[in-house]
């Protein structure tokens, strides 16, 4: 039986998940926590309990480890790849030399993201030679956002030349949640504006207007927009040069210039690294930093309400975007799924745009919930958590049978 | 009779108006370009025609020359002096050794926007040395701003340690319009919930809440935020290293590493003043802009569109921020003033908001009339139009007589 394996790499992580051919059927799934030299890798296959693997250290041996397990390399006749920066690609590709190397060149643009992805292309060649290996991008979603929106206000020369513009990220979950509220409303997808909040421990939020990616909160790279768990988010462009002029520890130039001996890897280093609710409470688990705020620790409470201003200004600025004509708004991603406090929070906020009250059993129980869309509102302006899948949508767009958003 | 002189300097600008102590009668104003050294520069007193002076080549000459034709010195008891960048001050400060030398220091926080004022500083010292200074700031208004509003999810021990934060602009000329507002809607301060526009060649928007400052769009510089005639407004806080990492002219260190050699002052240099409007557009005429992009100029077209994208994202978060409690949507500065093509289609954008229709006719004068504010709408939710004023603001503030935006 002809099997699609859609592998998902994050910079210390790979999710795998094999499906059937036609029926997208779930065959064998995998989640690996890649870890430091001094750890064991974490790997949960299918339903079994955690193992820890010695052997496990970087995506490819993460990658094999599965496949070996799984014993079904024969039939896997296509591999998806999750790419996160996509530059101009405005479809998935197949991998070849030369697209391969056009996405290597890409990782100048978002040295911190692409890399992952093609570690785990190079493994998925080497193991499953026979396989069609397809690159799937983040970025392609978003390429109906307006040049009005995407534009920056520079020098459209160079704009043009180093490809400075909004991108937007996290495209392979919009396009999932769009596909699944389409069908929970039961209304087709150029029928529907959403306000979708993929919120992880890399955030970000979309208007979609009538089925197309209208604008969203990361821009060039996925630095910009909400904070995350290490991510500073948009912060003033001059910022980082006052950051970084620090005497303890960062260079000055031979004349003191401040600033001067920052490298764009540092840089970027810095404000998706070092930065963040980590940076502000002390830990990257939101679901503590919520507790703990609760509890009465005054960083915590801080990054709360912090993460909840960044979010409102982009509810706001779509909401009047959209002409006030939303369908729902729609939480997803490992926060947006599993906090119901972050939810009724906002939802608070939104009633004054006409959103009913989130009703507060449903809304506690949506994280549990084995339905892929959760309705927490019930009225013609909708509240919604989905269980995004990423994966799944690589593997149904495979599949070349559901393209509705890839209309021109 | 005791005078009180407002001097208000920008990069290559001077406006200073005398007044009458207790009246706050005008009694000479004066405004002078200041050129490059191959043009003269163009000074106005009063209401007298334009002359062009080449003694006049920096902001010291420019207060000289209209100290020297006004022949009020004797008089001058307190000059104002509008300072953009006032880091942590809580209110203005007199002059004096310390606190000149701790504005000097703040030029580190904004290096293109201190300068001038100090420059002019020294000159009043020289001219009028019997006269008290005051330097008064464009971040004070913005004090009240909440702690998760102003705060940056980054480090805040360096946060603190640097002065990393969101301090806010204009706040000048915010004070005065509240003020004007509130006399003009016969409504306290502490009553008024506003949006203000100050829409010029350097443009932000403020979220005023009970008549405070809750939130604006300009953060730790006013590079961030909107667009305006030269500045790039908020980007990725990545693009700038991707930028400058061109060939053509920017160095790359011995390693090649990108964006390496670049130093604060050429990357705050290259998003304040080749940006904006004029690097989309090739003119810093907002006006030309607008005609031209009516006209099917395309670049024109596309700055236009972008410049309202960016005040539409500002206006829904801050609507949604003040519950979709807002007495009125005001345009002041330059653009805001005297822009009836961008107020009307801002107007249309925030109809869906509970705004009315904007009112053709007094749309169509308002940049005309002599009127401190111009009501173009008629509705519980108002669109206004306020001539904003910061000379006038330091000179009230100065007279201490009105400080109700001073409250703790």
């Amino acid at each position: 039986m002809p099997l699609i394996l859609a592998v998902n790499a994050g910079s210390s992580s790979l999710k795998s998940s094999i499906y059937r051919r036609g029926t997208l059927e779930l065959v064998a799934t995998s989640s690996a926590s890649l870890k430091t030299e001094q750890e064991r890798s974490k790997v949960i296959i299918n339903d079994s309990p955690p193992t820890y693997e010695a052997e496990i250290r970087d995506h490819a041996s993460a990658l094999a480890h599965f496949l070996h397990n799984v014993k079904l390399d024969d039939e896997v006749v296509n591999v998806c790849h999750r790419v996160v920066h996509g530059g101009d690609y405005q479809q998935p590709i197949v991998i070849t030399k030369d697209s391969y190397e056009h996405i290597e060149a890409l990782s100048a643009l978002a040295p911190l993201h692409n890399k992952a992805a093609l570690t785990v292309m190079d493994a998925a060649l080497k193991l499953l030679p026979n396989a069609q290996s397809i690159a799937f991008f983040d970025t392609t979603f978003h390429r109906t956002i307006p040049p009005h929106i995407s534009t920056y206000a520079i020098d459209p020369t160079i704009a043009r030349k180093k490809g400075l513009k909004k991108y937007g990220f996290h495209g392979l979950s919009y396009a999932y949640i769009l596909r699944q509220v389409s069908t929970y409303l039961q209304k087709r997808p150029e029928d529907l504006s959403l306000i979708i909040l993929h919120l992880g421990s890399g955030a970000s939020i979309c208007a979609v207007q009538n089925g197309r990616s209208l604008d969203t909160s990361m821009e060039f790279t996925p630095l910009s927009g909400l904070p995350g768990a290490t991510r500073s988010g948009s912060v003033d462009p001059s910022l980082i040069f006052h950051y970084s002029s620090k005497v303890d520890g960062v260079k000055k130039d031979d004349k003191g210039t401040l600033g001067s001996g920052l490298h764009v890897t540092e840089a970027e280093e810095i404000l998706n690294k070092q930065a963040g609710w980590n940076a502000l409470a002390g830990t990257k688990d939101f679901a503590r930093v919520t507790r703990e705020a609760a509890e009465g620790n005054e960083q915590c409470a801080l990054a709360f309400r912090l993460f909840v201003d960044r979010i409102l200004n982009y509810i706001g600025a779509y909401h009047l975007k959209l002409h006030g004509s939303v369908d729902a708004v729609v939480f997803a991603g490992g926060i947006g799924e599993n906090s119901a406090g972050l939810r009724k929070t906002i939802g608070e906020h939104i009633r004054c745009l006409g959103f009913p009250d989130v009703d507060g059993q449903r809304n506690e129980r949506a994280g549990k919930s084995s339905e892929v869309v959760i309705d927490i509102s019930n009225d013609t302006k909708r509240v919604l958590v989905c269980h995004t899948d990423e994966q799944q949508e690589m593997a149904k767009q495979c599949e070349g049978n559901v393209e509705f958003w890839q209309r021109d």
